[in-house]
């Protein structure tokens, strides 16, 4: 058993690595950009308050240990800004390399629990991974609402590609997005957005 | 349903402030202190990480929610330094009023719900709440081990008071435990930690 807490104890020190990976999002009182693992905190306690939203039926946990763990990869593959076309190009291969070498670093199988988790989020297929994706896009959108559009600008990003990348709370979470849609007017309205 | 995610969603927006409150832990690439956003992740994955550990039965989702959101009151609180006696004093009426303040901002019942967690967490009377604790102590522990015990000597700590601050891991993570033991004399030999 010391074996094994000695790997875990090793992996629990490499991803302090999270905590100095940017992302594009500010901070909503915009001291600084935030990074992953303040992220994945703030999206599972998303998860967590608005899963009785959710009209599918989903195993809460499972959703919060996928959105603990769904940008573990970037510790290796670096962040990908998802409006960035080209970028997103290559983004598959590097994650699934960098999924290997992460995940494996631990004992078994508690890496193939991992690694099966982060792979069902990736692919976006399942209700647990759908509601995960929607809380993953969800936090961000809020945050632009909060700093006058501030990486949408960045990206001269408009209204419809911003729906898109919101469309899977539609489903996952009909009261979050009600609450939505009259916010993308108002940021489109107030210039945060282009139309 | 819409009125309640609309409290959701402002309760998400308010706990963004976690981020910007900086706790005495160094990141263990020592580039800055850690805030309460990055540590409630680092702690929460931990838990899941190492329940395998407890020989007690606990709930995992439990601890986890309870470890998400077991700083939170902070936001109002502020941070108090673990071996600060001073600050300590006074830590619990402020972090009561606190969470008064905050958790009641949500829709009832998820408000009593999170408060509960919140409350058990802090009295460390449950096997929930006590291997919880672990994990919460584990990884600063870890972060100084790395930063050549960065917090320690700010503090003038000795060796005492970090093993009476671990206590908790021994029963919690036996396993855990074990590899610490050995770490904690090495830090202490190489002169990281007062004998």
């Amino acid at each position: 058993m010391s074996e094994k807490a000695k790997k875990q104890l090793d992996f629990l020190i490499l991803i302090d690595e999270m905590k100095s990976i940017y992302r594009r999002t500010l901070l909503m009182n915009r001291e600084r950009r935030e990074n992953d693992a303040e992220h994945s905190w703030h999206i599972a306690l998303a998860g967590i308050l608005l899963a009785e939203h959710c009209p599918d039926h989903i195993d809460i946990f499972r959703v919060t240990k996928m959105l603990l763990v769904h940008d573990l990869v970037e510790i290796y593959a670096g962040d990908t800004f998802c409006y960035d076309k080209a970028a997103n190009a290559d983004k598959e291969l590097r994650e699934k390399e960098a999924a290997d070498r992460l995940f494996y670093t631990l004992p078994y199988p508690q890496s193939e629990e991992l690694k099966t988790l982060w792979e069902e989020f990736d692919q976006m297929e399942t209700p647990d991974s759908r509601f995960g994706a929607a809380m993953d896009r969800l936090l961000p959108f809020l945050a632009n609402c909060h700093t006058e559009g501030a990486t949408w600008r960045e990206g001269a990003v408009h209204r419809a590609s911003v729906l898109e990348r919101l469309a899977p709370i539609e489903k996952a979470a009909p009261a979050v997005w009600e609450e939505l849609l009259p916010m993308v007017d108002l940021c489109v309205e107030k210039g945060f957005l282009s139309a």
